[in-house]
């Protein structure tokens, strides 16, 4: 059984749930998930910085102890060996070049930027911050428009994890105030992975979140 | 032959350029070298964004003119299938999740906050900003040091491409300011890194880039 430590409502850690998912792993199962909440320091514990000194969820652990962090590894990890994840060389890089762009290009500004409308105060000092935090997000969303514009998927040429990866919070760029009216591929190509088997949707953020992400606005 | 577009003074560039040596490929006879200087504006020109619609380098082209982008994805890349990256799925995904954690969690700061000092005017609005970004550094030095005290290498059981990946900025922290004092194993691990074989230096800063670095302290 594979333990994964996650925090509902964050994107990197609603990827782990969705490959397993869709790997056919069962809750309960296959895996059981521990709710882990960063937004309020469960990731900061004396126990929980044991396993992983970094803090951050997701985090899996094995039966015998051995853990596994960050969630694209997590993703490589899963699809070793499945078709989510291409065996041929260059397409392999391909998609990890996708789940690099994902982390180091989109994530930091998208998921940030929908972190702090719907999970910091109103009066958050870091809300000065969204402007610059939407316009880096909409120039990873043009990469991710003009990638779309000739092909079907990030992942080779079937969809895999570089699809779930970059899912996980471009779904959910408009919670951060970034809108996807301007890339209508993208739009298309979100559909197409919510129409593939197994698909989970992002759970809905919590009221007091969805609050707080309408008044962003 | 390989096609690197590279910045020299850019760790991740120079991240391509170690491997390469390291598994006995030689400029202008297995790869050559485009000098892209992306503080110029070199990676932002119609030509390289045709290519690479991120405007980032390190990029590498094949002779059929296939790209691939993201230094740590052109790293596994090149080390498939050789001893630089584990073949067992589990010590492979701890070496990609090493990966993913200097890409998220140590060049956002470290790589950054030597920019800053070394490739920004003395009077840049940018400076205000390195006192975060050197809490965060030494942060993430700090996961690698915990991580040293107990395994030499952060590639399994051996030297591979995370510890490429790892070393091409922690070696340079101290220009941005981030000292190496307070790591001991860290500092041996740089040493052993130094000595594998095959080791290239990153580039000595120009001296326009070394004045300011000195003036940053």
């Amino acid at each position: 059984m594979i333990t994964v430590y996650g925090f509902s409502p964050s994107g990197n850690c609603h990827k782990v749930k969705l490959l397993l998912e869709q790997l056919g792993r069962r809750l309960d199962r296959d895996y059981r998930w521990i709710e882990t909440n960063s937004a309020i320091g469960e990731t900061r514990t004396p126990g929980y910085l044991a396993k992983n000194p970094n803090g951050k969820v997701p985090m899996i652990e094995l039966d015998d102890g051995c853990v596994l962090v960050e969630s694209n590894a997590i993703l490589c990890w899963l699809a070793d060996g499945t078709s989510f994840l291409p065996a041929d060389p260059w397409q392999k890089a391909q998609a990890l070049s996708w789940l690099f762009f994902e982390q180091y290009s989109h994530e930091p500004y998208i998921a940030v930027a929908r972190f702090i409308c719907g999970w910091t105060p109103a009066d958050s000092p870091r809300r000065a911050g969204l402007p610059v935090l939407r316009q880096c997000g909409h120039a990873a969303l043009a990469v991710m428009e003009r990638h779309l514009a000739a092909n079907p998927w990030f992942t080779g040429s079937d969809y895999g994890i570089a699809d779930v990866a970059l899912y996980a919070y471009t779904c959910v760029a408009p919670h951060g105030g970034i809108a996807l009216d301007a890339y209508p591929a993208l739009r298309d190509w979100l559909s197409r992975v919510e129409a593939t088997p197994g698909f989970l949707p992002l759970p809905a953020p919590e009221p007091a979140a969805q609050v707080l992400i309408d008044q962003s606005h």
